[in-house]
C-alpha cells in the first residue's frame, strides 16, 4: 500500500515528504495507521548524525499513537480497529529479560531493530519514485511513526482505551513514560520522599508530575533557565535551585541544605555527565538513589569517588521509565484520562506532517516542550 | 584502672606495648575486657599515615570480642558478664539513619568517633608513664581493641552467645560481617544467582561463603594470584578467572561468557578503581548489581559510561556489610556456631599482644588471611 511519510535521506538534511510503499504486515506483525506523533530529541539526535546506530534513508519517529488497520498471520493480542501506541521497547514476555521480571529491556527483537529492520531482517518501507536514492528505506527504533502508516511487530504495540485523544497520548510513547516511569518503576519513589530533578525540559516535567502523583514531599528542580520555573511549579515543583545563583560548584550543598542532608531520589534529565555526578552526590548518605535518564554524548563518562557509594548512595539508570510497554503504557493512558497527570500543557505545538521540519527547528531553538504532528 | 595495650605513637612506627590508664565507664558506656582481636588492613592503613582521619597517639584495633566487666549509669541493654563484640558502626536505633530502616550507617556518635573521642568529647585512655609523649591517647574507630580493656558506648556493643570462642568470633567484628553482610543485607543475593567476586583475600572469601550460604549458583572468583584458588574453592568458589590468563582487558568478556550474559551480582573486594569498573561492567544488562566493598586510595575515582547504568546495571557500595551491629552481628555468631560458615580456616595466625607487630608484617607480606591477637 501507499503512505505519506517524512523521509530522512541523510544526516543533517531536512526531512522530505514522500509517498512510500509499505509491504506487509507479515506473520506476527500489524499495520498501524498513525494518527499523531511527537517529535523527540532522540529523533533530532539521530538526524544530526551523532547516533552510531543511525541508518539512512530512514523514516524516523518513535512517539506515536494510532489504529490497527490490518493484522498478520498469528496475531492474537490486538485486532483491527484497536487503538495502540507503538513501543520502541517491546514486551515479548518470553525472553530472558522479560522473564527475569527485573527489567523492561526486552531483547527479543533488539538485533534487527538496531539495524533498522523488522525481525525477519527486511524492511517494509520502500520508495521507488526517488530513483537514484535507492528503494529501501530503514525502520527507526522499531517504530517509524513519521509515516501515516507503519508496520510493527505485535509485541511492539500497547493496546490502549479508544476514547483517549491520539494527539495527546502519542507523547506517552516516549517522553511521558520515560519521566513518570522512572519515578514509579525504576526508582519506586516512596510517599513523603524528597526528590531532586536536574533539567526542567519535557522529561524533567514528567518526572516532577510523577513524583507529585506518588506523594513526594519536596520536589526540587535544578535548571540554569529561570523561565522554566513557572511551568515546573504547575507540574508540582516545590523548590528551585539555579546553579548560576547558588554557584555551580555549590549545587550539592544547596540541595543538602534544602533536604536535611540530601535527596532520597534524584533524576538526571539533561544528559550531562557533570550534572549526573551532582545528582548522585546530592543524595542522602545511607540510602539516596540517583537515576540517570538523560543520554550523554557518545564516549562521555561519569565519575565519582567510590566513597559516595560505600556510604550508601545508589547509582542507577532508567530507559523508557522501566515500563513494560504492553503492561504499563495502558495504565499511563488511564492516569491521563483520569486527570492524574497533565499532558495537554506539555504539548506546545501541533502541526501537519508537511511542517514537521518546523518541529525540529523549534526544538533546536529551545522554543518548545513537545511538538506533535497530526496526520 | 590499668590495662596493657599496644599504642600507635605515630605513623609508620611499630606499636609499643604499654601500661595505660583507663577512666570510666561514664553514663551509657561499658568497660569491656577484650579477649581477642583481629588485625585488619584498615588498622594498617591508618598506621601507614594515609588515613586522613587517623590521629596519634592512638590505640588501634576494631575487630574484637570480649566480656563486659563494668557498666556506666543508665546502661540497660547489656550487663556485667555479657559476651560482646565491639561495633565500629554502632546501632542507636534512634537517629534519622537507624529510623530510616534503609541503612546501617548510624550517625549518632559519628562526629566524636571520627575525632578519636568518646561521645562526651573526651578520651578514656591516658599513659602518664611516657612523659614527653603526652598523656592523652585517642580512641580508634570507637573500638580500640588493641587494649586488654577498652571503653565503648552501650550502642556500640553487640551482645553474643557466651559459648562462642573469642579467638574466632572477633573476626565477625569486621571482616566476616563485611563480606557475608554485603551478600545478605546490601545485595540481598537471591538463590540461583551468578555471583562474581573480585579479590580473593579475607573479604572476598567471606563474600564467597555468604553467596554459598544463600544458594548462589555460579560463584566466580577473579584474582591475579592462582595460589588463592584452593582456599577459595573450599569456601564455595565454582569458577576462577585469572586476568593474566584471559587478558586483563578481557575480564568482562570472560565473565559474560561464563554467565550467559553477565553476573547477577558482583563484589569488588580489592579497593582498585579499575576493577570496580570491571565489576560493574561484567554485570548482566537489565538487572546486574555491583557492590563496592574495597576501599580505594584517597582521591581515586570510579568511572564508566552512563549507558552501563541506563541499560539496567546498578552501582552500590557496602560498609560493614550493611549489617545493623546489635541486631545482625549476633546472627552471624549463630551461623558460625551452627556450622553454616567457616571462620577457623580464615584465621591463619594467632599470637599474644607482645607480638602484634608480627601481624602487620605478615599482612604486608601477603602471608596471612587473618592474624588474631589473644590476650
Amino acid at each position: 500500500m501507499k503512505s505519506r511519510a517524512a523521509v530522512a535521506w541523510a544526516a543533517n538534511q531536512p526531512l522530505t515528504i514522500e509517498t512510500i510503499d509499505i509491504a506487509g504486515p507479515k506473520a506476527g506483525e500489524v499495520l498501524v495507521e498513525i494518527m499523531a506523533t511527537g517529535v523527540c530529541h532522540t529523533d533530532a539526535y539521530t538526524l544530526s548524525g551523532l547516533d552510531s546506530e543511525g541508518k539512512f534513508p530512514a523514516i524516523l519517529g518513535h512517539e506515536g499513537a494510532g489504529i490497527v488497520r490490518e493484522i498478520g498471520a498469528g496475531v492474537t493480542s490486538v485486532k483491527v480497529g484497536d487503538h495502540v501506541i507503538p513501543l520502541y521497547t517491546p514486551e515479548c514476555r518470553q525472553c530472558k529479560t522479560c522473564l527475569s521480571q527485573r527489567s523492561n529491556l526486552c531483547t527479543s527483537i533488539r538485533a534487527t531493530q538496531g539495524q533498522g529492520l523488522m525481525p525477519d531482517h527486511t524492511s517494509r518501507f520502500s520508495c521507488e519514485a526517488v530513483g537514484a536514492r535507492g528503494s529501501e528505506i530503514f525502520h527507526y527504533m522499531g517504530c517509524s511513526t513519521f509515516s501515516n502508516f507503519t508496520v510493527l511487530p505485535e509485541i511492539a504495540v500497547a493496546k490502549v482505551r479508544p476514547d483517549a485523544p491520539f494527539d495527546k497520548i502519542c507523547y506517552i510513547g516516549c517522553g511521558v513514560t520515560t519521566g513518570i516511569g522512572a519515578v514509579i518503576w525504576t526508582a519506586k519513589v516512596r510517599p513523603g520522599s524528597n526528590v531532586v530533578v536536574f533539567g526542567l525540559g519535557g522529561i524533567g516535567l514528567n518526572v516532577i508530575q510523577g513524583a507529585r502523583m506518588v506523594g513526594a514531599d519536596k520536589i526540587i528542580g535544578v535548571d540554569l533557565n529561570p523561565s522554566k520555573v513557572e511551568m515546573a511549579k504547575k507540574f508540582g515543583m516545590t523548590h528551585f535551585v539555579n546553579p548560576d545563583e547558588v554557584g555551580r560548584d555549590k549545587v550539592v550543598q544547596a540541595i543538602q541544605d534544602l533536604t536535611d542532608g540530601g535527596a532520597d531520589y534524584s533524576f538526571e534529565c539533561i544528559g550531562n555527565v557533570h550534572t549526573m555526578r551532582q545528582a548522585l552526590e546530592c543524595c542522602h548518605r545511607g540510602w539516596g538513589e540517583s537515576i540517570i535518564i538523560g543520554v550523554a554524548p557518545s564516549g562521555a563518562e561519569i565519575a565519582t569517588r567510590p566513597f559516595q557509594l560505600v556510604t550508601g548512595r545508589v547509582w542507577k539508570g532508567s530507559a523508557f521509565g522501566g515500563a513494560r510497554g504492553r503492561t504499563d503504557v495502558p495504565k499511563i493512558v488511564d492516569w491521563y484520562m483520569d486527570g492524574k497527570i497533565d499532558i495537554d500543557s506539555l504539548i506546545t505545538h501541533t502541526m501537519p506532517l508537511d511542517e514537521i521540519n518546523t518541529a525540529f527547528d523549534l526544538m533546536h531553538e529551545g522554543k518548545s516542550i513537545r511538538s506533535v504532528v497530526v496526520f
